[in-house]
């Protein structure tokens, strides 16, 4: 929050005070060392916490059900029949990974709904429209089971259950069976949406870099992802004569590289990554036969996107060539740039004009379940400032001041979806409520 | 063995079956449906293995022992109190690997000692001066159980015994939990060794090339290899901006291709390789904060060995320096051209000549148990050809004339060690015995 925004009223003080004791209470579990977390889908950590947030809910008097992926929510229902304004984000992490991202967005739903239920509760207060649930998506890092965003893929009906429920770790252990013993698999599809909202930290620096408290989050970036194969043959890694030997891990490697040197090209405007490899047989005297990586290529332009994947065939061709090796592609996942619907973040921009905080239109590159849910109803994202845009690492930050600051702009959003604000075909009626 | 030398004799025909029955018999143990086999230290199949062995031995009247490290000895005691000719190899094998590598070697030490155990029961035989001793050596490979040439190490005394019993698998079993309930830790140090004999497949393709039947192994390749950590930072791999990643990843990539292209400067000369490359977290949409890696360089000629590093070190800096990474080395193995006892390889040429079989001065790229007993007794190492030099591959090859033309030679290697041609000082009495 900058210095010369209002913070929260007096009144609001105390219910701060309790939001930041929670995220603290919160934040224990699968806590690293280093000041993370570790809290890997379906793991101890992802278990207890989830135990725990529903002792929360349930003590605030909210229904905590899951449905048959383990998306755990709790219900708070207002207008008996009528569907749900769906709010938050997902409480697993990466192995080593840092307290904020998801957890924060999962409790700031939580208090979000448990303020709007005591505004309920106060004389004279407009009557709902939509009920509210606050979720704790499953499976949103996609660390220990693939893909990512598995719980609300399967909620919105863009993943087979089947296929999650099927996904193993890399001890074979499915996604079923880590579930089964923990209660978490429910039984019906859970509550049926009307609206969606997310709150989560940037993992970038606009923000920051801008003095902005709140991020509206106007579209995602264009993204492709590929699983890649690189074939080669095993031999001895000291006998073999140099010129006999087909490395896959030479090509592999070859491809890292010329990844990293595509983003270069595209300064600002292209990512790219391998965040996973894997070589086989990975013994110290044996070249390898087999490396299997996940290369990803993002950006907010369509065009550029097109040409560096364009370019990186033209590499592929070459590193196959000159490592004496084969590459094998599957295109993993595809997509354009991707918006949020305007309305929402016209919404959105009112509710942070009416607290005082100062906001913004950003673009997400990292993925959110709100991507998944946005292609069924109306969803607002939004964004509060990470120090540094440190991400998916133990020490990434943000202020308790930005912190509560977005939980006051959740808590008027989910307030204007839930009482009619936003129709369900998306047009927004400022003022409404 | 080549078209023009004389085959084994008739009366050898029936033993080469039998050994070549044993081979076959042998190879079913981990057997791959590629035709190769997988018999990592201490695991299922090589535990299999070891009894089969041992029961081989037995059943022809050899003794068997093990020692503290798991080493396997078929002892033939033909002067009481006498010491050793230990001869032998390994039976274990990498995960994927071929049926000759290690297994060809102990069954041909088997095989040789039943052969002279029997010319010693003939009518006329001379006296003998050593025993005797077939040896499995424990976890050559080092796939399983960091460093390889374990069992060879600890008995010469280069590795300490505690630190192979502690020695643990990605699954942190150590050793001494792997061996203690398969009955293979014995009590003693083995059998006192005053000389050695080992046969292998050749990995190359020298003797193919030059149509030689049997390789009189001089020297070992000098080696020097590299444990190396490279520290990046943990980040978002879609979110965090390019320039602010220290992607671990890409410096140990980096760090691939650079090997691979050192050795393209010095063709034929010098060999690298990185054969085992693990990478943390791991995980999809994080960038990589570790990557551990082994790099080897190894060649014939010391001085490329040493302008090899340092341009290696020259690579290292700008590797850093380019991927904001830091590289930390550990120079885990280093060693020079090794020669085995000249003497050992006048013998060995003896033995050949004697056989009509042809022979050539080879030297060895691998590692093999017989460069530590180098160290400590004269030692022969005999070399047969590989087909296409395939190694640690499931397709490795060596034609059944050639087994049983390297058995015959080292028959008559180990017999004439046996009987004193070769003094325990090294030096050489053709023909003594």
């Amino acid at each position: 929050m900058t210095a010369h925004e209002q913070g929260p009223s007096q009144d609001a003080s105390s219910a701060d005070t309790r939001f930041l004791e929670d995220f603290r209470a919160m934040s224990a579990f699968g806590a690293t060392p280093s000041g993370g977390v570790d809290r890997q889908a379906a793991t101890g950590p992802d278990i207890a916490q989830r135990r725990w947030l529903e002792g929360l809910l349930a003590e605030r008097g909210l229904r905590v059900v899951y449905d048959r992926v383990g998306n755990q929510f709790g219900l708070l229902e207002r207008v008996p029949g009528a569907p749900y304004v769906v709010v938050g984000s997902h409480m697993d992490s990466q192995p080593t990974a840092g307290r904020y991202d998801g957890a924060y967005g999962v409790l700031a739903a939580a208090h979000a709904v448990f303020r709007i239920a005591e505004q309920d509760a106060a004389a004279g207060a407009p009557a709902p429209v939509y009920n509210l649930a606050v979720v704790n998506w499953f499976n949103e890092e996609g660390s220990r089971f693939t893909p990512s965003m598995m719980g609300s893929a399967v909620y919105t009906g863009s993943l087979p259950l089947e296929t999650a429920l099927a996904a193993r770790d890399a001890d074979g252990v499915t996604v079923a069976e880590a579930l089964a013993p923990t209660g978490f698999l429910g039984e019906g599809d859970g509550p049926e949406a009307a609206f969606c909202a997310e709150i989560h930290v940037e993992q970038g620096r606009v923000l920051e870099e801008s003095s902005t408290t709140i991020g509206l989050v106007s579209a995602s970036w264009a993204a492709r992802k590929y699983a890649v194969t690189v074939h080669g043959e095993q031999a001895h890694s000291g006998a073999t004569v140099m010129a006999d030997r087909r490395d896959a891990l030479v090509g592999a490697s070859m491809l890292v590289v010329a990844a990293r040197e595509l983003a270069d090209r595209f300064p600002g405007v292209l990512h790219t990554a391998v965040g996973q490899l894997d070589v086989y047989p990975n013994s110290p005297v044996v070249v390898p036969s087999r490396a299997e990586l996940l290369l990803d290529l993002r950006s907010h332009d369509e065009e550029v996107l097109a040409e560096a994947d364009r370019l990186l065939q033209e590499q592929v061709a070459r590193i196959e060539a000159a490592a004496s090796v084969t590459v094998e592609q599957t295109l993993s996942h595809s997509w354009g740039v991707n918006p949020y619907q305007p309305e929402g973040v016209a919404l959105a921009r009112a509710s942070a004009r009416s607290l005082g905080l100062s906001s913004g239109e950003v673009m997400t590159v990292a993925g959110h379940d709100s991507i998944n849910m946005k292609e069924r109803v109306p969803t607002v994202m939004l964004f509060v400032p990470s120090v540094g845009g440190v991400s998916h690492n133990e020490g990434e930050y943000t202020e308790d001041s930005d912190l509560v600051a977005g939980l006051a702009v959740l808590t008027d959003v989910v307030r204007r979806l839930g009482a009619g604000e936003l129709a369900a075909d998306g047009s927004y009626t400022p003022g409404r409520a």
